[in-house]
């Protein structure tokens, strides 16, 4: 049985990580026979967002407490993780990989990632076991390994700081994954898209069947 | 296209909606050819519980705001459901729905049901409209609806609430569906049972093909 390691961000599309894309993922591991363990960085998220006004609140969340929800509480703390343990990494998207995982959201190509995440990246890379990405999240990848090829789908802003962080961008629609295979990378654009949920399930599904194949 | 309205609790298992349950029962909406619109009482939620801890925080959050992170931002308040607008109510389980949307899980079979989410279901019950529910979420048919057969798996002391309450209960086991045809009502078990996600998804999309073969 494969076992993913999966990172998340916080709990929902506009502060955290994004919950269908998540949800979809751990769904696909276990429909293909895989097991998952669910991470996030023990910090503070970089602002709440209402979700229902788009407004940010007067709060303070924590990521890993949050992500819990996701988890039903099964869920490590990223202090925990080791490389070793797994055969593959897989971080769904949702704007907090690009607000709490690392600072892309305001810095774009220049932005810094999280140490945890970027060693638990760096780790995976090194062992040559797949690394899977959605929507934003593969900025993450670009940012840690440069001259890697990544989709996130077709927003030229992205791609621009993308191509500034020194990797190569395809352009992809529902459902496509665009796989690396120098280094062994996997991503699809799941809700940088314009998109519904059963595309979603559509781009996890063909992501895992892809890493999947990749470590036969 | 069939249309269902489903009613959410929050986000997260230990004080609202569980997110699987809820995602799953919107994909398998989606795959079987409907659509949905999401919705929840703008109330202030029973408590907030910590899901990596268990512990209850000293925080406030309100019901309609959190499901939103679900939602993706697209929810409305139950003031604005309609019950000419749908062909069929959906509810999703997790504690909230026993914390917020009632309060089963403090008075048992004496709980008192929100009047908004009672006046829903009442109103779709009269239109013999099929409604169904998950996991715990059933208590709401069982408090309103009196003398209906459901299911919440095997959870003896709940059973005892059922009956409590004037309703026959079936036991079930992953997947299962129990299917009220007087009442026209669908309930699963989902995580009232010990289950994995892809148990989550076989029952929420049993339940929804269900209620699909009872509006042909």
């Amino acid at each position: 049985m494969k076992k993913f390691a999966m990172i998340l961000a916080g709990s929902g599309v506009y502060d955290g990580s994004e919950i269908h894309e998540a949800t979809l993922s751990m769904l696909a591991i276990m429909q293909q026979g895989g097991s998952y363990q669910l991470f996030a960085p023990d910090v503070e998220q970089h602002h709440v967002i209402n979700h229902l006004t788009g407004e940010e609140m007067k709060e303070k969340r924590n990521v890993l407490v949050e992500s819990a929800r996701i988890a039903r509480g099964e869920i490590k703390s990223l202090n925990d993780f080791s490389v070793d343990d797994f055969d593959a990494l897989l971080i769904p998207g949702g704007f907090g990989v690009a607000k709490n995982l690392c600072d892309f959201a305001s810095k774009g190509a220049d932005c810094s990632v999280n140490p945890q995440v970027a060693e638990a990246i760096s780790a995976m890379h090194e062992q040559k076991k797949p690394i899977g990405a959605l929507c934003i999240a593969p900025v993450l990848l670009s940012k840690i390994l440069g001259k890697v090829t990544i989709t996130i789908g077709d927003d030229e802003s992205t791609i621009d700081n993308i191509e500034r962080m020194g990797s190569r961008h395809l352009e992809t629609t529902h459902g496509e994954v665009v796989y690396d295979d120098d280094h062994n990378l996997f991503t699809t654009p799941c809700y940088m898209l314009d998109a519904n949920i059963r595309q979603i399930y559509q781009g996890a599904s063909a992501l895992v069947d892809a890493m999947m194949k990749a470590m036969k």
